[in-house]
């Protein structure tokens, strides 16, 4: 089954694809590779989700920020790739925490957008490093931050 | 025109190219892709920029510690390339801001960088991907810490 | 000399390749290019490291943690490599300090980690860019992560 089978599966509703809120491109072709910018959990109206992890939401509502994040990057990649299908695989994923300076379960938040990606990857190609970190602040105060690189399909 | 003649109608006065405050190399060359360490905003003296974001200085000094930054890495490239007409493009930037754990403005600040290189590079070459970021604490108290990948022009 | 015979000469003790502990895999070869997950200190006994420096360790119990990060990573390199004269030479070091808003010495931190990579790798080799800062928190409270990108020998 390919990606765009997969996403059509999931029934999943995307936000729209976030306008840059500062000089640079949310999305980056540089050879056979795509280069995401941090992205932020737009809801599906276009607002943002707020709050600090350990201080306004429990972990779990962290987790379905971090799902938020990658429905968004999803958003990204199909309008301006056109079709998931493009995506070979994902190559990295840099996830930052808003959270208190003693959480320690970074990892389960960021998972909530790994497993998104997995879902509609496919376990072969949506698994790829990772790292998970508390940050101490992020743009208007939302709970998570993620920036990826996928690498796209020979053409 | 050409990212030289960009440059030199600017009139920037550069800071000395740092020297390495650890076991790293400022700049490296990997194939067609230079890749930049974390910088710092060095003073034209050689000096540090201190103070955190939100506490010691306010968004907009610390929008000019980004721009210090920027001129910073520029002051890399030229001492270790001789000449901005090798670079390409800007591929990522990545701006980590040393800021309180209630500051929402990073990508303001992280534009004082970006607009900059968008005075050298070019609209079409200076805005790569970027993720703006709060952290918890720099280096020397710094406010902002920048990192960034290039591409080069085939030689 | 070789990295391998470097390897053997320092007697080192690594522990045990990590699992991951999330929606990622430890570590990807992408072309010639090896991607390092963010990498924790895991003690030769498979028990993690915990602590914030400046408040429950000083700088030089950090500096130690950091080299022990230094030797998880060298402990993924092999379980997924077989040998250490795979790698060509390191290009990145990403270090994320778990410190109190007040610490200055990150980069005195990370270089517990690159000063090993110069052990095994070699001055030419073992220098990449790198970026050191401190974050708010970390996974399970360790004091130091890392994540790093190594560059494969031809083959």
């Amino acid at each position: 089954m390919d990606n765009e089978a997969r996403f059509s599966a999931l029934n999943l509703v995307l936000p729209p694809a976030p306008e840059p809120k500062g000089v640079y491109t949310p999305l980056l072709k540089v050879g056979c590779f795509i280069y995401i910018s941090g992205h932020l959990p737009v809801n599906n109206d276009g607002t943002l989700q707020r709050g600090k992890i350990g201080q306004d939401m429990d972990q779990d509502a962290g987790k379905l920020a971090a799902r938020q994040v990658g429905l968004t990057i999803l958003a990204t990649l199909i309008a301006n790739l056109g079709s998931l299908n493009r995506i070979k695989r994902v190559i990295k994923v840099f996830g930052m925490v808003n959270a208190t300076t003693d959480f320690e379960k970074q990892p389960y938040i960021v998972n909530g957008c790994s497993e998104l990606l997995v879902e509609v990857f496919g376990r072969e190609n949506g698994i790829g490093v990772r790292s998970a970190v508390g940050v101490g602040s992020l743009p208007e105060n939302v709970p998570v931050e993620i920036e990826a690189i996928f690498e796209l399909n020979e053409e």
